[in-house]
């Protein structure tokens, strides 16, 4: 039985198209993963993924459901004066956490990472590419792919203790002053050589 | 059929403790966790237990089947000059991670943690008391088990990216530079107002 009420033209096809994304960024990995291997995992002309997506990362936040684009988020955050990169970067990261849809989906995906090596690669791989190359980029300093990396592990450090696996002297810590502590450390990361 | 072969006297008795152990930390939490429940639950006089035992750190070490005991090492690291101890600390918790029968043991340990709502109860009460408090108390400000929390933060974030999840950022970088990079953020979380 189809449903019969009104419903946006192509709905399926979309939604196909997402059940297809999955399937391929858990078995190929974000990195190998195509818009023309998903087009013909779905069954359908690789223009038609184009027409619904603007590219592979759209897809991947669609398909991973995430309650945002990352890669937006980042582009806000490392916009502006660069004396306060690094509290906005704190800032913006807990502000994302603590909004429970968000903090909910985020802990999900970390548990399936953690747990499992298919959704750990494809993970390992969009966090390398969407979200450390892009903090990297605003980075002074020409290595910036490990300044990010550096900025990256303290805020999963933590968002592991804060919200995962919720150490008491982290989650009694008011957020305003985990941000105070935490801004100079990332921009040390970014900024110093 | 027992075996026939020479044996310390005990070691049924002994292992039966330490089976014990491992369940009562995983029903009970590290903290709420006792050495007479645990006897209790091993059948035996509490008074045993103390025999094979030192404490109840002692035992959830064995009954973790941690290589260390990790009181220990954070005892070798806060002690020595207050100017180096964020170089010390960052430098014995990588050698730590280093050795790969260690490194095993501590990612099946924060995959359990991270998937299973026990294990994670039992590890987060663990890591707060032994290693975010001993931490804490070598600290030079008051809101000492913050400071150490924070510390925990960036060094769980960095283990996560280079040993679970092995961003490339982090695994390519040479240990003596993550050391170098991270040392300073150490020092200033436990020593700077």
């Amino acid at each position: 039985m189809s449903p019969r009420g009104r419903r946006p033209a192509g709905t399926d096809t979309r939604a196909e198209i997402v059940h297809a994304a999955s399937r391929v960024f858990a078995s190929k990995g974000y990195q190998a993963a195509s818009l023309r291997g998903i087009a013909r995992d779905a069954g359908v002309d690789p223009a038609l993924v184009h027409h619904y997506f603007a590219g592979k990362r759209e897809l991947f936040v669609e398909a991973m459901r995430l309650p945002f684009d990352p890669a937006e988020r980042i582009g806000a955050m490392v916009a502006g004066p660069p004396e306060q990169l690094g509290e906005r970067i704190a800032a913006g990261f807990f502000a994302i956490w603590e909004v429970p849809e968000s903090r909910e989906r985020f802990v999900a995906l970390v548990r399936s990472a953690v747990s499992d090596d298919d959704a750990g690669r494809m993970l390992r791989e969009f966090v390398a590419r969407e979200i450390v190359g892009r903090i990297g980029a605003a980075a002074v300093s020409p290595d910036g792919g490990e300044r990010a990396a550096l900025v990256a592990s303290q805020l999963i450090g933590l968002a592991m203790l804060r919200y995962v696996v919720r150490v008491p002297q982290v989650t009694d810590v008011p957020l305003a002053r985990l941000v105070e502590q935490v801004a100079p450390t990332l921009q040390r990361y970014l900024t110093e050589d």
